[in-house]
């Protein structure tokens, strides 16, 4: 059983006799069905009654089950109601769009409405480019989805992928004071997909795509950046290799290692294995074999991939042209990225890798080889749980990386970004900081946003793609 | 020329000789240009010369040129810049997305990110409908333009009208609590507007579209309304209606007629027409005759009208088969009510009407008549401008309209809620207030948007559109 989590608390409200011990006997109760008590809250008091919120966290719905029957059994007490906290922080959804000018009086309205505002209108109508200047434009990220991939859940659709894309955008708006809003759409067709965003993008200064399953992903992604005018980034893919190749560039500091000397296997060929495959050859790795379930990726120039991105990545890696499954080719390897399924390899299989390896088992909740098996002989271990050292967690990059776009003006997304942002959030670790249980920044640190937008945006301006034009105070 | 107004406010600012008089010399020169100074500011202070900002309203650009030049001309002075307060409020856009949550450690990530947030998304996959409880879904209304028809400026694009939208969006919020987006659509083909506004939906809880011009609109709306389950508002034409007959109603009472007892002409047979027409007819006016540019609409069903909208209003209206130029119809007539074109009438035309004749000229800026000279004979006179008597402006409709939607989980609109919206409107306006200068609340009457979306509710409720699993608690 997982360990009870803040993700799955709940507040049974009980009503029990105003005896000297009965908080006690219920704190008891909790503890002996393996619940984390975090709050007793006395609610009501009365002669002879008290009513009391008991909060803690379970593991799951089941074992939240168990503890409320628990704390039922207790005799005198009566349990009047259970409240899931999580769901409770949902009721009418987690963003709202509030106005950022005053609308107190009629001189307010007459310049933020009508008349004032036809000026405006007119000055963007003949320089559309205003836009980015005197609209949200400015501003606003659209995190676009269709609901196909979300999370581990699969293919739940729009509605239900909100949820998540409101926490992205909520996160955004924390970590990076970027406005983003959830475009959740209701096609799954990749042609649709496309006209839908180049339809809505006037109002954007930038496109998230979050949540798109392989291979329609790279597609839309590939066809948006081509065909508007503002930058398209897939979190799942980007956003993703950022942060590995940041933790990366800190695991091979600790063990003392150069990108140009490491065998590098990558486990999964979906968006974010191909993504860490393009970003790790941008950076001078040279050495990278992916597999897909069936093991390394063919090189032969003759062999049908499943699609083209596949086939992308069987050509342009594996110099030694090695053949074989995922533990053949690990023998001998001195980094291990999964971003593939659960359970795949065992400690022992780590133990055939070169010495001072280092492996990111990123598949979530479940990681390909358990952690703690991995780290009896890997240098470095990370995974994508919080649970562990070394989370290798988006929300490092996706903020920082989209502040800096907009402050550039960009309209693009190159390598060199991408790079320049594992570069600052690898450095967001200082030199004493920096050991094999530490390799990636805090999601909390408040340092890493402002640090991945600088260089993004140095990084765009170096290349050309800054716009000279926008200004830093019309930000907010 | 237009009054100085505060959509059009420049801030001048000056360097200038310490004198005593200097500030009263500058003043007197904003004066002397027909300015209307509302401050004047000393930012810097040095022996022998002060930096003044010279704030005041203008008529337009070249008024406030002329400003500018005067303030220049004066002896000393020295002008370093002149801001426009209109451009300085636009910067960046009037709107920002801002969490309702906390996320500050650890523990708020995990409840309204990963990964608890999965349980919300598989609790919305299961039941689709759980979207209106826990997500934005619940509170949000999507501002759905093609910027074909943006106020009185044209088809100025997605691009320019998004200021418009920005705006409403945040009256939206200021007068009702309603989270509303701006969807600027970069595509003007009915059906390219129809499949992306559906594919969006997932995320609103009603569309509210506004300025796509005639006779698209009317389609728009109609296939929208038949194939989505969130309600659909037009807002040039229902929310024009709504403050039409709530204003229409108090006029009646100021002057003691009866709506059965009426003759209503109505000029202009576009959007807002032909929904006045419709909301009219359903609140029990009977003599009502639609105007176009060649007069009255001819009520045989033999005659072919451009459009089936055009046709409706020529088939349900016009009892006595009255024909002629709106001139000639508009002798004895009770009501006359303009939403077309300026300068169509004198007030020699209003003197035919009957006594006690209510005129509404709502072409903006110009009317269709000068309201002073229509005051010469008409006992009530209303405008679309703020700076006469009775404005009719939507804002008194649309925030507490959409309240009421959105707290009874309304997925239709019916001719009673909006009979309800109207009757509400009216009576905020006490039996003590009303008189012939006074038919409409002020659009900063804060009991204005309650009172309509009670009304609102209760009519969604009596008619059985409303839905009862909807929890008030829900709605921040």
């Amino acid at each position: 059983m997982a360990a009870p989590s803040p993700g799955y608390s709940i507040t049974v409200r009980v009503q029990a006799p105003a005896a000297v011990d009965t908080t006690g006997v219920v704190a008891a109760a909790v503890a002996e069905a393996g619940g984390a008590l975090t709050a007793l809250d006395v609610v009501e008091s009365r002669a002879g009654s008290l009513v009391v919120d008991v909060t803690c966290n379970a593991s799951d719905a089941e074992h939240a089950d168990r503890i409320t029957e628990k704390i039922a059994a207790v005799p005198g007490v009566t349990v009047r109601k259970v409240s899931d906290r999580t769901f409770l922080l949902h009721l009418g959804g987690k963003l709202e769009v509030v106005p950022t000018v005053p609308l107190k009086h009629r001189d307010d309205l007459s310049r933020a409405y009508t008349p004032g505002v036809a000026r405006v209108c007119m000055a963007i109508a003949e320089n559309p480019d205003d836009a980015r200047r005197l609209t949200i434009k400015r501003n606003t990220v659209a995190v676009v989805t269709d609901g196909s991939a979300v999370l581990g859940l699969g293919n739940i659709g729009p509605e239900a992928a909100l949820p998540v894309m409101e926490g992205k955008a909520a996160l955004f708006k924390q970590f990076a004071g970027v406005d983003a809003w959830p475009v959740c759409l209701d096609t799954q067709d990749t042609e649709e997909i496309i006209r839908t965003v180049k339809a809505v993008a006037p109002v954007y200064g930038g496109i998230n795509l979050e949540d798109i399953s392989a291979p329609r992903c790279f597609e839309i992604e590939q066809r948006l950046r081509d065909e508007l005018d503002i930058p398209v980034f897939h979190d799942d893919q980007h956003g993703t290799a950022i942060v590995v190749l940041a933790a990366l560039t800190n695991a091979l500091r600790v063990v003392g290692k150069k990108p140009e000397d490491v065998k590098v296997v990558v486990s999964g060929v979906g968006a974010a294995g191909h993504a860490i495959v393009r970003l790790l050859d941008a950076q001078g790795y040279t050495d990278i074999v992916g597999c897909d379930r069936h093991g390394a990726l063919d090189p032969d120039p003759a062999t049908q991939h499943s699609d083209e991105f596949r086939g992308w990545i069987a050509g342009h890696t594996n110099p030694r042209r090695v053949s074989g499954t995922l533990k053949q080719v690990l023998a001998g390897a001195d980094v291990f990225i999964g971003v593939s399924a659960p359970n795949l390899l065992t400690g022992d299989d780590i133990a055939t890798m070169e010495p001072g390896a280092i492996v990111f088992a990123l598949a979530n909740p479940d990681p390909e080889v358990d952690p703690v098996a991995a780290s009896r002989t890997a240098a470095v271990v990370a995974t994508g749980r919080s649970d562990y050292a070394n989370q290798i967690n988006n929300v490092l990059a996706f903020p920082g990386f989209f502040r800096g776009l907009l402050d550039a003006g960009a309209r693009d997304i190159t390598s060199e970004m991408m790079i320049a942002a594992a570069t600052a959030i690898a450095d967001c670790v200082h030199p004493d900081q920096l050991n094999a249980s530490y390799i990636v920044p805090s999601v909390f640190d408040s340092e890493v946003a402002p640090a991945v937008a600088a260089a993004v945006r140095r990084a765009a301006e170096d290349s050309g793609h800054a716009d000279a034009t926008i200004d830093d105070e019309e930000t907010r």
